[in-house]
């Protein structure tokens, strides 16, 4: 089996698609567009989910479930939100396959639906719709729901993890009695992303606002948490948009409020999906294959055995027996990897390719003088510790490590993020990659002109920057503030 | 808010359609066929999930997710799978929509996708296209593998929970060497199911397989679990089938055996979904509402403060502060419904109405003679007990309900099982609803006589039943034992 990754220095595009492969956390499906997501990946996943869904739930947001399907008439309610989204959709127009006797299984030409459905992209629209009988009065607000589901965005051009026919997400959708009320939830899910993405996924993000140009079909505004990959590209990790009233008015959801009369409910929405899986791959890994932060690795340690003997191998299991029961008393999964089909050489690299934080190895020198070789998946340090106390030294080292990748992202980050003052300084930074702080003028026309010109987007206005006025990069025109541009994913 | 329900006495399928909405659990979507879960509905699906996903781990089960699409050729592969499943399928045809100068926004003719994609109904077909290249030799084996995913059966007529166009499920797909592994894991994943109905939906449930005419389409056996709702008609509540090499053969997935021979691979596929939260609520519910057992409450204590002044609301808050801790230490879900914009009354209705397990009332003369009113919700007792000790006297209480609401549907079953041996008898039986286990001649032709006579079809053929051999109750022809037959859902 050979396990080499194409060196991220070569091609980090082949890169990331050999790591996932074989990582095995994901494959192109028989689908097009369509991904499998594997055990391993999905794993990550299941983890990701787990801590999310918790943060959820103690800003008080409960979980409820909306169909599959939109009815087509649903996307023309509000304009710009079909502009967004109906474009590159999968569309059902029947219900039934039958048997031709010369033509084998065909749809049946009987069963079409009168009115088409969409295969949801997202699901302002059928929640929103549900929402008007939900909501009478301010007694019924603020309603705080979060959806998890599959979504379908008919793409082309398709990566796995990054862009996808079909992906994985949460979607929260929430409906508040006033303006504020809801900005100040777009912007609080803000925080609980960037909390997740620093503190669990060790990836340190900008907060901020996108350009009218980058906004979410239907928003008023576009919270964002966007990072840095390793190749100079942003990505976009999180979204958290207030909607204002559109929503409520293109459905018609309106409530009795403290003084007795009828208004629009205000509306937010915002999800993370299963993209994040990609971000953390190309923010930690390395051309030995995935690192991954232990607070989301599905294995934390593995333990690899190594011996000649089946006494010796019986010595071993016996040793490290309290130990796996130790660390799992402390919440720290483990995995001893006893298969006798493998070699230890082989399957070094395979935990590595899997980015399993801690491995240990043990063999019958270790058992005699009481040591155990400790190496780290981050630094590729190795050590020989006593085997005294080594749940202990294990559970400290694994803290290290999250703090460590997450150093390493932001010293990367800081160094690959540039102010510049002219234009052709910034071309040429846009060019070798990067986040570029620059002046902009402040209108679409030259965020557009500049994208064309150089692929680059406003990535994000960050707030509280305490960034000078100064003058446009392109236009020379007046500028509030520098704001982020870069490639994006 | 009218919180009365239809009596079951008087029309139980309109009880049970009124309690779904009164007790906020789901409601018809604007998509024909389709439902919304609603937060407390999804609440009991997420601690279904979370119970039964540990059961599936334990047994050393991963996740995984495949494509909700599966191109309209795979359904062809396997003969008789087509058969049970194409007919009423969502399919998808096209992938963008446009704006029309005309009719606005309509499907665009020219993003005709060349071959039709079908939205899963099940995902034997794609799962096991893809484990062809998963599975080359005996070491790849077993494949454990299972997901959580929505599926969608087009359906005419449907009913919350029991039978939607889309419902939420787990499928569980494994690979084995032999055919006698593959047929254990069928059984394993049937006693996990039945422990799962049995221990904590508090639902006896009869095991055994389903007569030819029932299988799943495509397996060469069905094992069932089958449970007796209160109107006497049966509910299948999950499958495990012995699929064979059907699956395998359709799909040419091959592996290299010990022999260092090529086989076709052995498969089970499993599966239950949110049709089991219609069986929990046609197990125990009655005419006030839900009654949830206690390991499936999202709440399973509620406390409700009686007061009419402000200082008492305090006082009161006050005292169960520390029973709340002492309640949640214990892994007990309480909410304090300290709500001022109802009244006590409606407050028990209300809770009564979704299930809670226990109910605590507790007022200004509680507090001065150290008392507290608890209500169960199984039984609508009440009794005054001694505040010393209370968090240990309800997390008793919610064993015994538990405890309790079991034995109770337990008792209705036995009582409602009834063994015929002349057709006149049957017919009369299965008329007035319960298990009728009666002598079957064996035959295929015989089960479909019947079901058009009667409306009732074989439920299970049980395991282990010592029935003594007989004559057929329609045909008179020999049996080997007696089967169960019923109306069902």
């Amino acid at each position: 089996m050979a396990k080499e990754l194409t060196p991220q220095a070569e091609n980090y595009s082949q890169w990331y698609n050999d790591l996932v492969i074989k990582a095995d956390m994901a494959e192109n499906s028989a689908v097009r567009g369509s991904m499998v997501i594997k055990p391993y990946g999905y794993a990550i996943w299941e983890k990701m989910q787990a801590i999310l869904d918790g943060m959820f739930k103690e800003t008080g947001h409960q979980n409820a479930y909306f169909p599959l399907f939109i009815p087509k008439s649903f996307f023309s309610k509000e304009a710009s939100h079909v502009e967004g989204f109906a474009k590159e959709c999968a569309i059902v127009t029947h219900y039934r396959l039958k048997n031709d006797p010369e033509k084998g299984i065909i749809v049946d030409p009987d069963a079409k639906l009168e009115e088409e459905l969409i295969v949801r992209p997202t699901s302002e629209t059928i929640i929103w719709n549900t929402y008007r009988s939900w909501i009478q009065s301010y007694r019924d607000l603020p309603l705080l729901i979060n959806q998890w589901a599959n979504v379908v965005r008919w793409e082309m051009r398709t990566r796995l993890f990054l862009r996808t026919s079909e992906f994985l997400w949460q979607e929260g959708h929430t409906a508040h009695a006033t303006r504020q009320e809801a900005i100040s939830e777009a912007e609080l899910m803000l925080r609980v992303y960037a909390d997740f993405a620093e503190n669990f996924m060790a990836m340190p993000v900008l907060c901020g606002v996108k350009s009218p140009n980058e906004r979410f079909a239907g928003a008023l505004e576009t919270y964002c948490i966007e990072a840095l990959m390793q190749d100079g590209k942003a990505l976009q990790a999180g979204t958290s948009h207030f909607l204002g009233q559109n929503f409520a008015k293109a459905f018609d959801v309106k409530f009795v409020n403290r003084e007795n009369q009828q208004e629009f409910v205000w509306a937010t929405s915002w999800g993370v999906s299963t993209r994040l899986i990609g971000a953390l791959i190309m923010s930690h890994s390395d051309d030995n294959g995935l690192v991954l932060p232990p607070k989301l690795a599905p294995i934390q340690v593995v333990i690899v055995p190594i011996f000649k003997k089946e006494e010796e191998f019986k010595a071993i299991t016996e040793k490290v027996g309290s130990l796996i029961k130790d660390l799992k008393s402390k919440g720290i999964s483990v995995k001893y990897d006893d298969r006798d089909t493998h070699k230890p050489g082989y399957k070094f690299a395979e935990w590595e390719m899997k980015g399993v934080p801690v491995r240990l190895a043990i063999g019958p020198r270790d058992l005699e003088k009481g040591t155990v070789e400790v190496a780290r998946r981050d630094t590729m340090e190795k050590e020989v510790l006593l085997f005294v106390d080594i749940a202990d030294k294990i559970e400290n080292l694994l803290e290290r490590i999250q703090k460590n990748i997450y150093q390493k992202a932001l010293t990367f980050r800081d160094d690959n993020t540039f102010k510049v003052d002219t234009w052709e300084a910034f071309t040429d930074r846009i060019e070798k990659g990067g986040f570029v702080l620059a002046h902009w003028d402040g209108t679409a026309e030259t965020e557009q002109k500049i994208k064309e010109l150089t692929k680059a987007t406003i990535r994000v206005i960050q707030f509280n920057t305490r960034s000078k006025p100064g003058s446009c990069i392109y236009t020379g025109k007046p500028s509030v503030q520098r704001v982020v541009f870069a490639k994006a994913y």
